[in-house]
């Protein structure tokens, strides 16, 4: 189906749902006495227990199972900065998801401002209401100081997923190919191409799980202590990646290395950059919807193993994955946060779930549709929380 | 069943529920076409459609049917300050009737602030989710000033539940009382007995219906120009109540007064204070759970037409059979506001709905599961919007 007919079918349908989430009640309410249960005058009870002891609310209310996902549409999907009201879609698919995926209920708070401390303020105000916060299209480097700021002010997890979901994938594809290829984290060389949010997130938590040889590059050149401009979330990952100080294009990084990530800009990547690559290169070129490099292009010029964003190509790095079970773990364990360990948890539960019959070079990662996926997820997260 | 019993069966329920509502996709997402339609690639053009014309966001988001049920926990019930998260149930309680009774999507938003000006920014942060703001258990007299800034902020209605919603529901039993009596509205008497947020609203709408005739009295006696410690809502009050600008206590009051609305204090009101009424009394004893006189008092006394806020008893004066109503009719009319019509005109909606034959002493307004009830309310407000 072209991405044209994709488009319309999916506008009309979003104006035959008119919202794509509704909220219910879990119980019937068509007697005086279902009302006397469910609201007043029984309902005190439930309030008296809570005023008693706040962890009650952990038993007696949808603070238990329910997220907020908020953004102020700063960075919305490969559209940009289109504002709180029209990213709406987009945070109701993804509380529709929540659920479909996590049995997680979760509601979409858009917010009418960019500034920071006004979004801060904003979401610590209504944090009583859920157990946990999922941010969402908050552009850089606003979304570093803002989930970091909440997760220090409040005892709910706050968790950026185009950050720390997109990473989990990734790490638990990487898990997969390495698995494939026999080639051990210690020793590989890893480019990650794309200094924003979602590439610093992903070279951490590669570092974190045990890789030693990580280098970024943004649209300058390889990050170095010569590279002009760099933010100070940039400039903070000089101290883990690119030991060497190495300067340079992309294409230099590429050379010899095993693995590229690439959460840049269509056809960023080349095939003669893959052709220099190490043997058994892995490609994961991200960008949508048209990627660094096709796959097709990729494997030609001697890739092993490609995935991308796209669900029409093998190996799909989607979030879906991820942030259902993760904040359904978190919410089991009644979690203050998601921590490394607890994200490392997620990548080699999702690794874990693909069986060495299975694992090949187009099957490094879950099924979205996989009925295991969301709590071997909660369990791994559940368990180390 | 004893109160008692209804605490302890509620608080089981609320263990067993979890949270009294969901949040639940409208559309089956079990295959990758349905992932592409609800969310990525498809859902963007939803968003470009908002982007372009912000109207939009009621043709393709849950803007056109959610409301925020915000509190920030400061006068809960009759449980009194008792915070956000201890709110909780009562919120979720009112989302899950909003549901129940009018269809209306609404989501609990407790807020962790009690400070006035954090509370309208909070909710002006979160408005663009919303199609309707419907604020709750709020203390006077911040209630006021958050209502009205509120409402010139943004560009959805903000109601303040706890004062125009009560105001409806008894204006809309006092015309059928009258109907009964063959009383005028613009010769009764009427006294409202507690001059907080509802009693202050019930007397606002009362005089916008035509009553000429009202006094306000509070703990310290007839609101009038010799009162002390009046507060600046109470002190506007006396431009259009108590005329004659009469002293005394609620016994003066009383004495030859057609009806009398309690919105104050269980036992406020006595036998003897009843007898000294006018022939026909309508006596709203709205007090909870006790009343300012129980209904059996009160008619042998000599009140020919008694109300309470209590469902065992007949006349009871509910929310429920205006709010969800008033929020549909609004949101139908994509309104900014509810206005002084759009009020009465629910008013009288939900009093025509007792028809000549079925109005009598016991039965002055409709029940609240009288399934024509939000959608009479919701096409008057519509209408007038």
């Amino acid at each position: 189906m072209s991405s044209n007919a994709i488009a319309q079918e999916s506008l009309a349908l979003h104006k035959q749902w008119r919202g794509k989430v509704e909220v219910t009640p879990k119980m019937e309410i068509t007697t005086r006495h279902h009302l006397a249960c469910a609201y007043t005058p029984g309902v005190a009870e439930a309030c008296r227990a809570v005023a008693a002891d706040p962890a009650a609310a952990y038993d007696y209310t949808v603070k238990s199972n329910t997220v907020a996902v908020v953004t102020d549409g700063s960075a919305v999907l490969g559209l940009g900065n289109i504002g709180p009201l029209a990213a709406m879609p987009v945070m109701e698919g993804k509380a529709a998801l929540f659920k479909a995926f996590g049995g997680v209920d979760a509601f979409p708070i858009c917010l009418d401002t960019q500034d920071t401390e006004e979004i801060i303020k904003a979401v610590a105000a209504i944090a009583p209401t859920f157990g946990g916060i999922n941010l969402e299209d908050i552009s850089a480097p606003r979304c570093f100081e803002i989930e970091r700021r909440l997760n220090d002010l409040l005892d709910i997890p706050v968790f950026h997923d185009d950050q720390h979901g997109t990473a989990i994938v990734v790490l638990s594809g990487i898990i997969n190919a390495l698995r494939l290829t026999g080639k051990n984290k210690h020793d590989v060389r890893v480019v990650v191409n794309g200094a924003g949010s979602a590439g610093i997130a992903i070279a951490k938590l590669l570092l974190s799980y045990g890789f030693a040889h990580v280098t970024m590059v943004d649209r300058f050149g390889i990050l170095s202590s010569q590279c002009p401009n760099m933010n100070e979330a940039q400039e903070a990952m000089l101290q883990t990646t690119n030991l060497e100080d190495v300067s340079g294009t992309l294409a230099d990084a590429l050379c010899g290395t095993d693995i590229v990530i690439g959460v840049s800009a269509p056809g960023a990547i080349t095939a003669e950059m893959v052709a220099s690559m190490a043997d058994d290169a892995i490609v994961f070129a991200m960008a949508n919807p048209t990627p660094e490099i096709f796959p097709d292009e990729a494997k030609a010029a001697g890739a092993r193993i490609v995935g991308t964003g796209r669900s029409d190509f093998p190996n799909q790095v989607n979030n879906v994955i991820a942030f259902p079970g993760i904040f359904k773990g978190a919410l089991a364990a009644r979690a203050e946060r998601i921590t490394e360990p607890m994200k490392l948890a997620a990548a080699e539960a999702l690794a874990a779930l693909v069986s060495d019959d299975e694992l090949c070079e187009e099957f490094i990662m879950p099924d979205p549709f996989d009925p295991r996926v969301a709590d071997a997820v909660a369990q791994a997260v559940s368990a180390r929380a």
